[in-house]
């Protein structure tokens, strides 16, 4: 008896024999290869394009006619001359097998692609998005069978797709008679995913094949910029990207100050969730006009953000996240619908996803990033460091993994510093001190020059020089720390102390000046003893965080340190470990994430099966409440000193050598924020 | 061995042996005795109040002793002072087993009471509402648990009430925490079940235990009127009833003529949406406040309407309702949310049912009669008629219900003739005509007497004689085709054919003067050739409908005739057949069944069950389309003549011999509607 023709998909191996006149599709179905198809095998969506091979393939065991698939069809022809067609692709529709063949499926032509990460480190990103596009026949109705047209809808889409358990949303029924009737019977619907359970929610209908797309917005809500991607939710691509400044600024820069106008202000809670939902609004207009598609198209988003974020943009009152118990109104994961929470930019049927928090004061941002880095997975102990207005904070293993945030402040965004800005064309975000001369060299935003090469001037002649951001005053701290500058108490010096005029005094203490063109109107930009405060308080408490969170594990030391957050980024690990911002680990298992919870959130879009993933994960993770640990007060004090006043720092200690100074002898300067003893530290 | 104590249920008969000291409450749910709790046994709620019975009891073959049951107790006291208990009532979950007990419990303690219907046909209402009260003990928050408040009122209602799988409405999440440490951690919720699963949705939350009731609105939203009951959702009792016009009667009359405002009009489906949603949103208003309850309350409404009126209170565009094949955008039951249908008088997280519908003539409002009459259980062959502005029709017994509707138009109701009116004081709701005289006699709404008795004029001075109601006009068609005034082709004699000055000309036709005022500036009250054409082209409608009904059936008469609506209420059973509006069944046979399709609503709100009873049988409802049965147009005309020219009335016959007159000889007046032969008949 002669075989049924072989047919073997690579890249997934999946082989099967099946009767000749079999199309492609129909195998690929059957053998569970991840081929698309949106029009059900009609031959007019084109994704299940597939590539033959022919020839020797001793690999697979088969050699392939050239005759092995049907000849090249009208439907196929059709296609091309209107979309076009690569060389050697079919549509796996219409190719039918006649003997042995080998087909490759693209990438392109699979629905659980994996999307990589342009990030530093590439976590791919499998394709399963909760919303995606049917095209389907409808019956047409009949006054002798007089079943309505949702009902004949949902019929169809049981028989030709074997979704049941439909639920329609109300604005989607409006326009059901019109579009069935435009598109003559034959509609694409755009169904989402129920997460508890096998309902599919009917978002949007269009006439015929919808061609125009399918998009989803991964938002990172942050206290002081919103940021969104705009994914194409087939591809999986990243279409644009925007960002706002969160317009809640206005009632508090901080958290606790805008918990506080909430707490202060009748309604105030409400205005701040008016606000940040405008802001969205707009953000989420713009990127689409950026991208060039309409708003309707963006049929999802998910939110990641810290708690406060969450229950304002819920319009929950955030006021019992203010005081102990630090009580969320709810922790897990939302499923809204966009109506929910205004977003009328987007479709009115777009579905909404939060993350789950973790705890009061530990958000969805902290769970974003928790599905990013998974800590959890990894075989080394990792401590994962999200710096931003608040600090995220986990560490982990395969065995156990803890969270916590930290209160740094804004001062590592380079606000309440004295000469600091935002990361902007003209701001210094890199700087070094030479440790004899104590002079300094920087490079501003927007020009690729140190400041002391030929040309400096005349490349930044247009931005000027305007502050120090986030990343520079970090570089300038530590390096004036490590040219003997600053002592480890964290007082700068006087002249007369370290042997530079540019210590000069400011009232009772000194500044430190790195710029100063006042002579011809422009700024003098210094680093102020209270700029030096400021960043203790900061990175004493991101220090003091993790440290609480190494104690809770019994550990003294990390094997890894991931900096996340778009701030992360920037920071040089070594300035990083001098400040004494992380533990002390040799500086090359300290990497740079990206912003890991907007990948997170882009995660958590792209892919159904991660959400459950992380809201599994999270209600394992140990939660450490900073607030009411005596020993966090500890760790801050201790880590006041720059970089700490009591923990050892080896591994930085064989690339620095630390000026052994103390500024404190007689100068009647501050004693320093720590108040803790000075301990001495050579390379 | 010494048995435990026995504890007999009244009137359900359960027993079961308990160990002393076992709440009464406790013993009633482990037999799953239908006893009611909301505090969960905390002896606050005192919904699980019981009788016990002392004595000999020969039928159960016990004696119970004084002291079968533990002492009253402090908190039973407590509640008696505070709120009263009726003598030899105590609470369920404070008296304990002690001996041998026969314990009763009231109806009002039963969840699933039975509630009488007021109506004629007494049918009763088991109470098994969607939404209930469940009060819950919170634990805490804890910083070193960090749950969110929502999740450990999940966990509470789970330990409780066995009740999982709950969703947390938005607006409720935004008053969760206020009310959790208002209510100090013991709060009461109200749940709605869900149809397709047992999820719970948690659409209000008060602090305590919330006492304040419960309540949800029948809806039956007709083309003319928007009728509502208030129904209390515990004891199932109708609270308050009240109706508004249907606003849309300003952009047509009828349902084609609404449908065709919105196809002329762009937009004009919506502004009629807006209308009918603002006056639903008044009437839910009026009717709180008349009950004195805040309209906050209201957590529940259902929904009976025709398919116009279904679609335009959706929001859909009911185009396709008015041209072939009359296509339903949905026939199946919708389960909503206030804020879909912009009902903003209920409570915001209240839910909304709308019943299915049959066609796309015949809608929810003849579903909820189909569930109110149940022609479905009905031994002999019923044909259920709900007269209003378009008639629905249900025909049917155990074996097999056919349904269609018909469009009689507004002239039953007293519209679209000569000196109609809404029924109102000062309308003629009754009249008779001397067979001799020719002269008549009427009462009008408002007053007890008849217009030819003394007093009449005095008493009704007020009011005035306004003109006719629909079934003022109703009889007057009957009593002139029974007086000889009328032919049974439908065409009023003149004066010297009928003997009486009050057959006067007009035109080329006659009316017949029932009341003339206008010598002292009163209203002329006659019924013109006009009116009989009018009620000739209603009746027949609805006879031709029941017809086609019968014909499906393949039946030549029915056993008995239901007519519902609440114009069915006054339409007498006689005058009805003389006019040949319904078919020929012996007198007695006819009876009203009041609003039903307002019954059939207040049934789906109370009884969660019969929503999901009444979804399966319109699948089992054989539907019929007058408009494309060529035998509706036969049926129509034939039924044009007065009382048919084709049907015999055999008990008809029996008991109203009808004149066999004839005046289309020689006069040059209109030969009647009709156009058909015309039949002589007498008793």
């Amino acid at each position: 008896m002669e075989h049924d023709p072989l047919v073997i998909f690579t890249p997934s191996g999946k082989r099967g024999r099946f009767p000749v006149g079999t199309p492609i599709l129909t195998a690929a179905r059957q053998l569970g290869v991840d081929l698309d198809s949106v029009c059900g095998g009609r031959g007019i969506c084109s994704k299940c394009q597939i590539t033959p091979s022919y020839g020797e393939f001793s690999k697979h065991g088969v050699t392939v006619a050239e005759d092995a698939l049907s000849e090249w069809n009208a439907v196929e022809q059709r296609y091309k001359d209107k979309r076009g067609l690569k060389d050697g692709r079919r549509l796996g529709c219409q190719a039918t097998v006649l003997k042995d063949i080998v087909i490759d499926v693209p990438p392109e032509s699979q629905v659980h692609k994996q999307v990589v990460r342009k990030a530093a480190t590439a976590r791919a990103i499998t394709m399963d998005p909760a919303t995606r596009l049917y095209f389907v026949t409808v019956q047409e109705p009949d006054m002798h069978e007089p079943t309505g047209d949702l009902e004949r809808l949902k019929s169809a889409l049981s028989e030709q797709w074997e979704i049941n358990g439909l639920i329609c949303d109300p604005h989607v029924l409006r326009k059901l008679q019109p579009v069935l009737r435009k598109g003559k019977w034959q509609v694409t619907v755009a169904l989402n995913k129920g997460h508890a359970d096998d309902t599919h929610r009917l978002v949007e209908i269009w006439p015929g094949l919808h061609e125009g797309g399918l998009y989803g917005l991964a938002i990172d809500l942050g206290s002081t910029t919103i940021a969104a991607h705009l994914c194409d939710l087939v591809s999986g691509e990243v279409i644009a990207s925007a960002g706002v400044m969160n317009p809640q600024i206005r009632f508090g820069e901080d958290l606790m100050s805008r918990v506080s106008y909430a707490m202060m202000n009748p309604g105030g809670d409400l205005e701040m969730t008016s606000a940040v939902r405008d802001a969205i609004n707009t953000l989420a207009r713009d990127i689409a006009r950026e991208a060039d598609i309409s708003p309707e198209l963006i049929l999802e988003a998910v939110f990641v953000c810290n708690p406060v974020m969450h229950h304002l943009l819920l319009g929950i009152d955030p006021v019992e996240l203010g005081q102990a118990p630090f009580a969320l109104a709810t922790s897990g994961a939302l499923y809204l619908g966009a109506r929910d929470l205004d977003l009328d930019a987007l479709n009115s049927g777009a579905r909404i996803y939060i993350l789950p928090c973790i705890a009061g004061h530990v958000g969805a941002d902290a769970a974003a990033v928790a599905l990013s880095e998974e800590p959890g997975k990894s075989e080394d102990l990792v401590l994962v460091v999200d710096v931003g207005t608040n600090a995220e904070i986990l560490l982990g293993d395969t065995s156990r993994v803890l969270a916590c945030s930290s209160p740094t402040g804004p001062a590592f965004e380079g606000a309440q510093i004295s000469s600091g800005q935002r990361a902007a064309p003209g701001a210094i975000e890199r700087i070094e001190i030479d440790p004899d001369t104590k002079e300094p060299r920087f490079r501003v935003i927007g020009c690729e020059l140190w400041s002391d090469t030929p040309g400096f001037v005349q490349e930044t002649a247009v931005t000027g020089i305007t502050g120090i951001c986030g990343s520079g005053i970090i570089e300038a701290v530590a390096e004036m720390r490590m040219a003997g500058i600053l002592d480890a108490a964290g007082l700068i010096g006087s002249a007369a102390q370290t042997g530079t005029d540019r210590c000069t005094p400011q009232g009772r203490t000194h500044e430190y000046v790195i710029h100063d063109a006042s002579s011809d109107g422009g700024p003098r930009i210094t680093v102020t003893q209270g700029d030096i405060r400021a960043i203790q308080l900061a990175k004493s408490a991101l220090y003091a965080g993790a440290r609480l969170l190494m104690d809770e594990r019994g550990v003294d030391h990390v094997d890894r340190v991931v900096l996340a957050g778009a701030f992360g980024a920037h920071i040089s690990p070594k300035h990083a470990m001098v400040l004494g911002m992380i533990p002390d680990v040799p500086l090359d298992k300290v990497t740079s994430a990206g912003n890991a919870a907007g990948t997170g959130a882009r995660i958590a879009l792209c892919n159904a099966a991660a959400r459950a993933q992380i809201e599994e994960t999270v209600t394992q993770i140990t939660k450490v409440e900073t607030a009411i640990e005596p020993r966090f007060q500890e760790h801050f004090i201790n880590a006041s000193a720059i970089p700490n006043a009591v923990d050892p720092f080896p591994h930085l200690a064989q690339v620095v050598a630390l000026p052994d100074v103390s500024f404190n002898s007689g100068s009647g300067g501050d004693a320093g924020a720590s108040g803790g003893r000075r301990r001495r530290r050579r390379g």
